[in-house]
């Protein structure tokens, strides 16, 4: 039995060449969603793979002349629901586009096109003597597009800032299918407003990001300095974080696991973690010679004088790696076991770390959910991760009411709904509540203005 | 004799207590037009000073009501005409609001009201061991709230970024006289558009700022480590720039001087510098202990590589200081001789630099117009000042057409025609030249949306 093909799949054949389509729902199905658990999707019509800016534009056209939904997508490691299909959608995957375009070491910049995986980049710009910072945890297969259309942070962006901070030019393909460049290959420029970080973070929903110019840094090549230290108490926790800022120290990751990680961890990997701590504070400093070993120390102060035991520094790269693992297994200690991972993302002011790590463990005890925490506790970034055995719709129910407990907690003490994942769909109540009706407003009218017929992402961020 | 008050002086005197209103043409004409040379401005129907966001927004809505356009002013040392009057206005001028509102360690952030002077900021926050980075040449008495509506720049951008880099979030009166809030307070967050960045830079052209929640750094308290060095050509200016970038070096400061300013400053102060140079170079090393030493070691190596003469480096601040006043005293020198001076703000790829000087030698020479030279060397963006007789108007059409040829030239180049004092009238054709139609429309649909009857600042920028 076949099915007439919907006329927008006719018109994407009578524009791009055969191998750029997909309908076969078996192929189109691996596209229609992201990572976030339990946010809702729909079936794609289509799902095109253009090769150059070209192509995209004329599948943006053809979605524009026939009034179809366009959902752009990169490597599909969204946490937000931010590239889930909508039903009749084309799925505008930019995986093939991956080219590194040009690499320059006197102005510190890469022009990329939206494909190229994030390590992809970092790798190869390193053989330039260049660093590129931000480094999500997705960074082995999330893309430049896709962490440009988030916003995205990571580890290193407690000193060195986030996505927004390292794009210096776009171009793009508008809602009418039209290519325009934005932006600047300048250390500087105020020529007009500023459009370029108005589309990062935009989530696909005001223009497809067809290509970006990245500001880099020279490549540092000092060896790090690793502080831990184990806590009893989320006080002390907080009191580390606190002091650790207010003293002017700046270290180049700043990290919490808490005491669900470290078990999740040590049940999986048996690496002697001690279980009765309540978290374990990670931190770099990566200033050059003594005065990396003098921040490495007054970070150590902090973490003892705030209470912290079997607290060292260390400038091994062995050993710093092994303390690194708790902190990066973490996530797949909690996965590899099966159960549902849903994963919050709030970011607080730092002297509201503690406070919100105890409302998430009243949340969790009220809704009987277990709650993980990593944090980038630099940042007062936390990803509290409710894990739900799967199947169960009673736990996934108490799982969905926690996220929702959360959010309005992280408003509540002065944070935000999300510190680097994103709105997608998850957070776009939260978003509401947290930005106020004028800001959403003017918000609206910005969408309005430059994709009126609201083909771009619909449904996402904005609601 | 007496005329009639315009309505709009009545709306006012109905909104605000009388002392906040001025209508005596021998006061508002102060108020009328910012330090851009030659740049047109008309005669507001009045100065409103409000104290307070609440006597903003009635300033703002009754000039909706009456349809009467605003412009929003700072202290009015802005270079491209962003501030100047429209015909029967209402100057909207800050310089009342100047609370520092909060300054909080833990969090490094400052809430401030439009007319805080960027150096009490500085000198206000330093008490508390934190930094406000950007310093523009006006920063003694320049607000932030100007500073933020053109995105200001100055010496440490080189290194630590330029004002929308410390801008977490803004209190705005929209076009309508609502009263929005904007952004956040903590370290990351992509809740929503950045419509922080998007008010950055736009010249009071979308909303009229009443309060900036500024991020801010540790007090920087090790002695910085200053190199200098004297070149005899262009090229060898521009060598010394492009190697110290490609060596991954990051001074803190980075400056030229040409030989113009250079001339000016010793016929007014006699500092006994070179008059044979074709410039000076300047350097800051800010790296704490060995690295400030070896970062400065390494700048000064690559200036002597490239040719430096009487190239030193030093640690001692007098000394410094010394070498930086003639950095400091260009502009002065070449004002005090009460010429025009008409100041230029094009951002070149750095190793355009040179191609850029001898492209202005080569304009001075065709225009018969004294072009001095300063700039911000490791940026790119240079500051060509044409000096021109008063009262002379043959002349000043001759530095008016080098204006432009220099905007167009930087346009050739791969740069930018303002890399921090904005376009306000004076770069607006340039900016239409360099973004192309497409970039400007998406402009324009963006200031249509937010002020459809183009009440804000009409004119500037978008033209």
């Amino acid at each position: 039995m076949s099915y007439p093909e919907p006329p927008i799949v006719a018109a994407l054949r009578a524009v791009l060449p055969a191998d750029r389509i997909l309908t076969d729902p078996a192929l189109t199905s691996g596209y229609s969603h992201d990572e976030a658990e339990w946010a809702p999707y729909g079936q794609p019509a289509a799902v095109a793979r253009p090769r150059n800016t070209e192509e995209v534009a004329s599948v943006v056209r053809a979605c524009a002349q026939l009034r179809v939904p366009v959902v752009p997508r990169g490597a599909g490691t969204g946490l937000s629901g931010g590239a889930n299909a909508v039903d009749g959608c084309v799925l505008l995957s930019l995986e093939a586009m991956r080219e590194i375009l040009e690499i320059d070491r006197g102005e510190r910049l890469a022009v990329v096109q939206p494909g190229v995986v994030n390590d992809v980049l970092r790798a190869t710009v390193a053989e330039h003597g260049l660093w590129y910072p931000p480094d999500p945890a997705s960074a082995p297969w999330s893309t430049i597009g896709g962490n440009v259309s988030t916003n995205a942070g990571g580890l290193c962006c407690v000193k060195y800032g986030v996505t927004r901070d390292y794009v210096l030019a776009l171009e793009v393909v508008t809602a009418d299918g039209e290519i325009v460049r934005l932006g600047r290959r300048t250390a500087k420029g105020v020529a007009g407003y500023d459009m370029v970080s108005l589309l990062v973070g935009s989530e696909g929903t005001l223009a497809v990001i067809t290509e970006a110019t990245l500001k880099l840094r020279p490549l540092r090549t000092a060896p790090a300095r690793t502080v831990v230290g184990f806590f009893d108490t989320l006080e002390a926790v907080g009191e580390a974080v606190a002091s650790v800022t207010a003293a002017g120290l700046q270290p180049a990751i700043f990290e919490l696991v808490d005491r669900h990680c470290l078990r999740a961890v040590e049940e999986w990997k048996r690496m002697a973690l001690p279980l009765d701590a309540a978290a374990l504070l990670l931190a770099q400093s990566d200033l050059v010679g003594q005065a990396g070993e003098d921040e490495a120390a007054a970070i150590l102060a902090e973490f003892q004088r705030a209470g912290a035991r079997d607290a060292i520094a260390s400038t091994d790269p062995a050993e710093a790696e092994a303390l690194f693992d708790a902190r990066r297994l973490a996530y797949p200690a909690l996965e590899q076991r099966g159960d549902a991972v849903l994963t919050e993302d709030v970011c607080l002011p730092r002297a509201k770390l503690a406070t919100m790590l105890e409302r998430i463990e009243q949340i969790s005890a009220r809704h009987q959910v277990l709650i993980a925490n990593v944090a980038h506790a630099g940042d007062g970034n936390l990803h509290p991760m409710m894990i739900t055995p799967r199947h169960d719709e009673a736990a996934r129910a108490r799982s969905q009411a926690a996220f929702e407990e959360i959010v309005d907690t992280a408003i509540d003490l002065g944070g935000t709904v999300t510190g680097e994942h994103g709105v997608g769909l998850l957070k776009r109540r939260g978003m509401r509540r947290e930005l106020g009706p004028a800001a959403v407003r003017l918000q609206r009218a910005i969408k309005a203005a430059w994709d009126p017929a609201d083909l771009l992402n619909p449904g996402k961020v904005l609601g």
